[in-house]
């Protein structure tokens, strides 16, 4: 795929430096348009409003979909009112939304000015959803079909309507008061006699959300029933918009990208990497880092207290970073497949007692390999027995610690309703880190008998 | 949703006890066939076989694609023959791969011979390609147009052969080499007249992948160009299938599930937690821990060479868990940070420079905050100023060298054409706990005037 972008690229340069623009507008109608606003996006601001410019209208207007938020805003910048306003009002809602999402207030106040009345008001509908529900990003755009209809009458309006709806695959019946009856799809239509009555071929228990809706709950429902299409409701149970597959899909990653991040101890990043700055970057990880660190505090103060058995017996310094290190990896696998597990839904609270168990087991078995392994080197080094003998206690000991605390804090996080992975791996690690100490320094105080 | 499953659940019970089988069956009608799987999942295996048998055929199909692996195989042991193979073939062709990929080859061999010749042949292709690849998971039910037909011949031929097939929504235009010559949308058909020649609505530039596509990369495009289905052709360019919407939801989870555990530093684990047994589960993550482990096995060389440094100044020890746990957190943030962006595609190999760059100025941001508190912190312990300032430009160097550690480590892996997220935070923390305690000595010897 990315060959067939490079060989497009230096046609468009071809084409562009010999001025043969007819020829160029022909090469863009055979591409795709996420690929053509790439290429734009390699362009300077000039050359790139130009080429952009050459686009049929419909193609222009997906291209600039696929745009990122910087090109868009300097493109909006440098049209005419007139060339605005034709592009923001063909733009679908649920694309225009998430293009002012990402536009300062002000020039979002200046382009709705573009919109007919009834786009302003659909736009502002949109808008006034809470961010992250289901009603922020629905499109109102689809069919809508009454219960009394026949086939051929519900084909007539879907061929009818179908030109500025999102999709026509799924019709959606609804009652007098527009409530939602139940959904119909098109390959039932098109299979059914025409004077076949509509009720017949209804879905009459169709999933759906409301409009308050969480999105990442509306993704879930629509990847558990396999649906293209979701409607969403509003307070008194009438359709308002649908979600769609496209929709769907960038939850997911985001979802994903945003637990990813969560478990490095960073708080969710809106922009992508390259397009956030360096001080917001360094304060959405500031605030786990300093939790860490805050907590870390008492792992000195533990130190500290085991001053006399640091100063009788040095070599158990060497063995610090080794112990807590592995507690911290094993609690961070730990963690990682439990966060995962409740995230997907696969573990529920119910599985806490089996999930423990389960861990202690596995902590054992990994312990005791990496414990020989640990305390042969202490003992190569000629530390003595009793510092390898300590150092394979702990060894195992914080594997089980670290395999505990990462199993059970996540399902404590679920308890109390918050992200399980926020239960990040740095401060898993550090708890388990100051639990590790607390263990090496007491097994060695009984093992080489000091203090 | 889970209160409606809870309230049907009671329903199921009571109309079970009461012997009301009529109204159990029509009570099932109602539900969603993934609602029904999950409550014969609570059920013990005889009721639940008895509950099976009440669904009307192809309710109970649909019921059993949605059941976990070791149900599957416990109900495929309790039918007989002739069940069993009408479940089998009236399967569709991904999910039955997906069923047979779980269980043991001698079952799927006896569970081929129950299908017609021409169902195991395709099923036997199917199983043949490669287990990540595009040809293992599509479906060959595609509806298949020629060129030279009008619309309304078009719209015949879909409704003839629509029963089987995955999707009515996209046909395929196939020259008489069954070679892929474009794609028509059931839409287009609808919204055209009769008469018009199919030529003049198919798409002719159709993006597709081969049969030996890895499924990830696959499912990049289908995201990538907001694409319903997939066509899948094989060497010849000949279309041999393709792929839909929940096939592509389905990696998508299984990647970022597989980047979450590699980057946990586990090998990646099929089976769900919970049905994964202890011993492979410690077996997938103990690789890592080895490596780390004999990693961390030079950090006690390193204490050991500073044994001088311990021995005369016994507070440099209390701060090692604080700097080493600092570098492997901040490390881990870098890394989550660029491994994302490399895995979705925003950040390229070209961002090295401005990515090495923001993370030295974030990591002296980041490392001056928490090297005050720490230094305090040092300062109040009565440590004296030399240990405490040690432990400050200690703390801003680990804290950079985690940063830059983290962010660097992906981009090789991504050079050499490795999944970036295997560059798990256990190995970076390693990593990075060693170079700090190098640096963490040699401020001391410098800053104390030690050895």
């Amino acid at each position: 795929m990315t060959d067939l972008r490079n060989k497009f690229l230096e046609s468009v340069d071809k084409l562009f430096e010999r001025r043969q623009f007819q020829s160029l507008k022909e090469l863009f109608d055979t591409m795709e348009p996420v690929d053509i606003a790439e290429i734009l996006a390699e362009k300077a601001a000039p050359e790139r409003a130009f080429l952009f410019r050459l686009l049929p209208k419909d193609l222009a207007v997906d291209v600039f979909e696929f745009m990122e938020g910087s090109e868009r805003e300097e493109m909006l910048a440098g049209f005419t009112d007139t060339e605005v306003a034709s592009i923001i009002e063909a733009m679908s809602d649920d694309d225009r939304t998430a293009l002012f999402d990402e536009l300062p207030a002000q020039t979002v106040t200046k382009l709705l000015s573009h919109l007919s009345a009834e786009e302003r008001k659909l736009a502002n509908t949109l808008l006034n959803y809470p961010a992250d529900s289901a009603g922020h990003i629905m499109t109102p755009e689809f069919i809508d079909l009454k219960e009394g209809m026949t086939v051929a009458q519900a084909i007539d309006r879907i061929r009818a309507t179908a030109a500025r709806k999102e999709t026509i695959y799924t019709s959606f019946v609804l009652g007098p008061d527009r409530r939602l009856k139940g959904t119909v799809s098109l390959e039932d239509l098109i299979l059914a006699a025409p004077e076949t009555p509509l009720t017949a071929l209804v879905d009459g228990n169709p999933v759906f959300v409301a409009t308050s809706t969480d999105q990442e709950e509306a993704a879930k429902t629509m990847s558990r029933y396999d649906l293209q299409t979701l409607p969403v409701v509003d307070k008194e149970e009438r359709l308002v918009g649908i979600l769609t597959f496209d929709d769907i899909l960038d939850i997911v990653q985001e979802e994903a990208t945003e637990d990813f991040e969560r478990m490095a101890g960073i708080r969710p990043v809106e922009e992508g990497y390259l397009d956030a700055g360096v001080v917001m970057l360094a304060r959405k990880r500031l605030t786990w880092l300093l939790v860490c660190i805050v907590t870390q505090l008492f792992s000195s103060t533990i130190l500290e207290r085991y001053t006399f058995a640091l100063e009788s017996m040095v070599a158990l310094a060497f063995f610090i970073p080794l112990l807590i290190d592995t507690g911290g990896n094993t609690g961070t696998q730990a963690a990682t497949l439990v966060i995962r597990g409740l995230t997907v839904g696969e573990i529920g609270m119910s599985d806490l007692r089996g999930v423990l168990f389960k861990e202690s087991l596995s902590g054992l078995l990994l312990g005791s390999v990496l414990a020989a392994l640990a305390s042969f080197r202490a003992w190569t080094m000629g530390t003595g027995f009793g510092v390898a003998l300590t150092v394979a206690i702990s060894v195992v000991g914080v594997v089980m610690l670290g395999n505990l605390v990462g199993a059970l804090l996540p399902f404590i996080a679920k308890k109390f309703r918050i992200d399980p992975a926020v239960m990040s791996g740095p401060f898993i690690t550090t708890v388990v880190d100051i639990l590790g100490l607390l263990l090496y320094f007491e097994v060695a105080r009984r093992v080489l008998g000091l203090g």
